[in-house]
């Protein structure tokens, strides 16, 4: 049996989002998807028995690619408000380049929550999770003063929701970076109040 | 020529709303609006040429009714955060019923938008200026202490978004009106403070 590749695994995904995005998933076939990648459909077979596998391993590519980007903005030693200004402008800036990827980008959206609902939900808990270190990093430096860092957490998420559209609903807006830093800086300068 | 009676044109909008909302535009006649307001078709034309014209005034008219409600609320001798929530509450509110009418209410508000765009606009800008008419009433009486009501104001619009979704998107998610008093608790909480 031929070795699977990693590095061949990763182009074959880039490849079918850029291809599933563009056209959707029931005008692409599994032979355009390989070719798109450059590799012959028999070893595509190899890889992925259908295109909803595929599907599922570019959400899941997804994932990984924001706990890599978290794991390192977490860990940066800069203070808790520009940690938090750096992980939301990442975040911001991933979500909309997967809105962008292409006019099926909803369709793929709602195709993954069908197949795979945990995945999202598991997004939503990393993005609160990673909020909520953040926070509790600045209060312990003493550069946030929060009395209940679980509320404030809540509110917070409901108040940038806005600039993070459901990637599900079709567009009707697109937020912007600076408005969603204008909502941020007000929330630091309103948790660095003595 | 038969006079034009306002009661009649309320129970026909009443009646217009309903259908489109159940049934969307195209599978409408102007036979079955006439028929589900109780007159003649031939009364039906004496008030609107087509059920375009119809469309726009069924959102005329719950533009009005914003207007009055508000007017209602925003004379009320009751303090500015009660206002607030009064407020808001009473949107969240009509919004709501609008976005549950129908399966085709996301249609029905796309029409309404392509007929009429200043509509939506000014609607948005009644809810802008309502708010900061209560915030203003709440320094004056200094029972809000902000230092920038302009930028408190846009913060605050965007963090109350997620709880009014365009009438425009599909529904993926239905807000809370207890979660939206979170967040406006908050705010209230933090503009209060000495």
């Amino acid at each position: 049996m031929q070795r699977l590749d990693e590095a061949k695994r990763t182009a074959i995904l880039q490849a079918a989002k850029q291809r599933l995005s563009q056209y959707g998933v029931r005008k692409t076939t599994m032979q355009e998807i390989a070719e798109d990648a450059g590799i012959a459909v028999g070893t595509l077979y190899l890889y992925f028995k259908n295109k909803n596998e595929i599907l599922i391993a570019t959400a899941e590519a997804y994932t990984q690619q924001h706990i890599a980007d978290s794991e390192k903005i977490l860990r940066d030693p800069i203070p808790a408000p520009e940690k938090l200004k750096a992980y939301l402008i990442n975040r911001f800036r991933a979500v909309r380049e997967n809105r962008l990827s292409g006019s099926h980008a909803a369709e793929l959206a709602r195709a993954v929550i069908r197949l795979k609902p945990e995945l999202q939900e598991k997004q939503g808990k990393a993005v609160k999770d990673n909020l909520s270190s953040i926070l509790q990093e600045g209060v312990r430096a003493n550069l946030f003063r929060i009395d209940r860092p679980e509320q404030d957490l809540e509110v917070f998420l409901y108040s940038i929701g806005y600039f993070f559209p459901l990637p599900t609903s079709e567009k009707y807006y697109e937020p912007s970076e600076e408005k969603l830093l204008l909502v941020v800086d007000w929330f630091i300068k309103q948790w660095s109040r003595k």
